[in-house]
């Protein structure tokens, strides 16, 4: 479908703005109850909503609770199933280290393990970040290269970090086995290469295994390393390319801006601390010009709903909608507002519930929903449909598509 | 899924009748406005409505605007991703010409070119079908075949016609670079075959463009022809194959007769000019008998909306339901009405909108929809569904399908 719609994608002047409310969707707390977006007080939102276009989107498929990398792929159209980026260069991405083809980044956990290499703790009592990155200092002078590879060493946070190992054109395979054995009382397993491709990074791994339980040998706590999780870097079709649009992302956390950037689009520059609104709004004033597409971040509703926080969830929502009239200003032909996925803060977690989404264009048909809400977006024109046709509605309405066939 | 349907149609007296409203679907000129469909008076179709099943359809996906050949093919199960008509093979169906498995169509445009060979008038001013068929009695006089290769040159309107390179045992490729620069002031491009099976074909489209300059040399406009889009023929399932029916199409325009019998209808004769409503009519009454499968196209509803007449497609619309009593007296087991995509008065050209799908058989549930209205549609128990959930629904609710798996 991607070919399909790269066939019959044009450039026109028309902008669109895709903004996404991370975990948007929720859920009552009580039977029969209203859920945070209905509890919300939201006027902006309200008057956009009366005069678009309403649906309800799965962004993965029926039941499947979406990560944010799956929930985002879907979002800009690429198919969650098929297109898949790995735990590790997930993890790169997500803490802004960039990739070249042929590097492999790897997922580590810290580790506690007893005097015969048995892992008492697979998390390491999960140390705080300051002592991750303490840790990680140390493994960075012991392990700066493994035989002329460069090796470079992350913080994630708490027990967690990244390696990256740089293929410097000799490329790297990653199918190789987890050294976690997922279980305690056990040691560390060898990895093993899946196909030849990955051998030298087999030997890599198990080289950096040793050389780490050897650095942090007189550790108290952390003295020991799992991996699972290997990833190389993910070819996407590129998203200018698929739509022919000059692509922007405003988002101000690291994982957001590295999926864009991993699908190609230009991540703007947002001043502010944190989710920066403003900062975001700023951005994309200045910016207006030299883009015809905006993907727009909102990472507060997400945070607040995986804090279990009803109410702090409620608000986030009522400062977005405080700022949209500063974005419809800007006159997009096409804005469009969803979520990548639910978090309701009664499961203080992604869930599996449908996204509401809303489309506002000049070529739009009536529709009765009259909020952004999940059970006026149930209502709405749209239907219930997959995250990957969001994209090609939204290039339809920009009027950015050819027919298909004569 | 084409297969499975295969396996599990059986034949059975029941009788269905698929009317195809071209391009129905519409869309309000004002925000909050009425459609064209939900601005006319319709009541045959408002009373049929009531004890009908009634959804939308998406032919092709979501975002996509179908051609008439991909909408077609979707309302009679075949995937339009899956199943693809070439331009010049679906002009040559159009004008009913029969096309055998290695013959080449080519669609090409009458041009005027300047003393230098550039191009003045990529449409040579829009000749009228005289002047055209004029023209091609000449080429066929002039060029009855090259180098032994059978060449059929055919009318198509205006400054469009068709040339068929016959195979005669000797296949033809169609992977051929086009002539039609598609601008002036430029010369004709040189065909060039992208593939060794299609070099042939490339000598003869070449060969075919200085021998048309030749004998057109005299005339004062149409002295030149441009090549764009090559087909060979497409292999589809066929039609009565897959469902076990004796099918008829009713069609008055040649690109739906075209379509109807590359899948294996059968196309009956219609009396009467343009839409001929009647006349369709009449060959409904005089075949009822003969067949279990009615293909009925009603051709104006899409021509009023491509002219961007909100009224007139209103008027047809309503002719249209001035005629339904006498298709519905003959008792069709189950009767479809649908679309083969939107052609919206206000955009004036087909369009991505979902087309209201209605199905009356004895086997409906309760539904609220009152109209054969978007908007009502959108209430139905049928749902937002792919085009090619059609059939097998209309094979179902007459019966004719049996329970897959034991």
């Amino acid at each position: 479908m991607l070919d399909v719609i790269r066939q019959l994608s044009k450039e026109t002047p028309s902008k669109i703005v895709m903004v996404v409310l991370d975990g948007v969707g929720g859920l009552p707390l009580t039977t029969n109850g209203e859920t945070e977006l209905a509890t919300a007080t939201t006027p902006n939102l309200d008057a956009l909503a009366r005069e678009s276009q309403l649906g309800l989107v799965e962004l993965v498929g029926a039941g499947i609770t979406p990560g944010s990398g799956p929930g985002h792929l879907s979002l800009f159209g690429y198919d969650p199933i098929q297109y898949t980026v790995g735990r590790g260069a997930l993890s790169a991405v997500g803490i802004g280290v960039k990739l070249s083809a042929g590097d492999v980044a790897v997922r580590g956990n810290f580790a506690t393990l007893d005097a015969g290499r048995n892992v008492l703790d697979r998390r390491a009592g999960r140390p705080s970040d300051e002592e991750n990155v303490r840790v990680v200092a140390k493994l960075r002078e012991a392990i700066p290269d493994i035989g002329g590879v460069p090796v470079e060493i992350y913080t994630e946070s708490e027990h967690r970090f990244v390696v990256v190992f740089r293929a410097q054109g000799r490329p790297l395979g990653a199918d190789v086995s987890d050294v976690d054995p997922q279980a305690t009382g056990v040691t560390p397993m060898e990895a093993k290469a899946f196909d030849p491709a990955s051998e030298r990074t087999a030997d890599l791994v198990n080289a950096f295994v040793a050389r780490a339980e050897d650095a942090l040998r007189n550790e108290p706590k952390i003295n020991g390393v799992l991996f699972r999780g290997y990833s190389d870097v993910p070819h996407f079709p590129s998203f200018p390319d698929v739509y022919h649009v000059r692509s922007a992302c405003i988002a101000s956390y690291p994982m957001y801006k590295g999926l864009a950037s991993l699908v190609g689009m230009e991540v703007l520059d947002v001043e502010g601390h944190e989710d920066a609104l403003e900062g975001k709004v700023a951005a994309l004033q200045a910016n207006w010009d030299k883009y015809d597409f905006f993907y727009f971040h909102v990472k507060k509703t997400d945070s607040t709903g995986e804090d279990g926080n009803f109410d702090a969830k409620v608000h986030k929502i009522e400062d977005f909608d405080a700022l949209l009239p500063s974005i419809l200003e800007l006159g997009p032909d096409v804005i469009a507002i969803v979520g990548d996925h639910s978090t309701p803060s009664k499961l203080a977690t992604h869930s599996w519930h449908p996204v509401p989404l809303l489309i506002k264009s000049e070529w739009g048909r009536k529709d009765v929903a009259q909020r952004f809400t999940e059970e006026e977006a149930q209502k709405g024109s749209l239907g219930l449909r997959r995250g990957t046709d969001i994209m090609p509605l939204l290039m339809a309405n920009a009027l950015k598509l050819n027919k298909y066939g004569a």
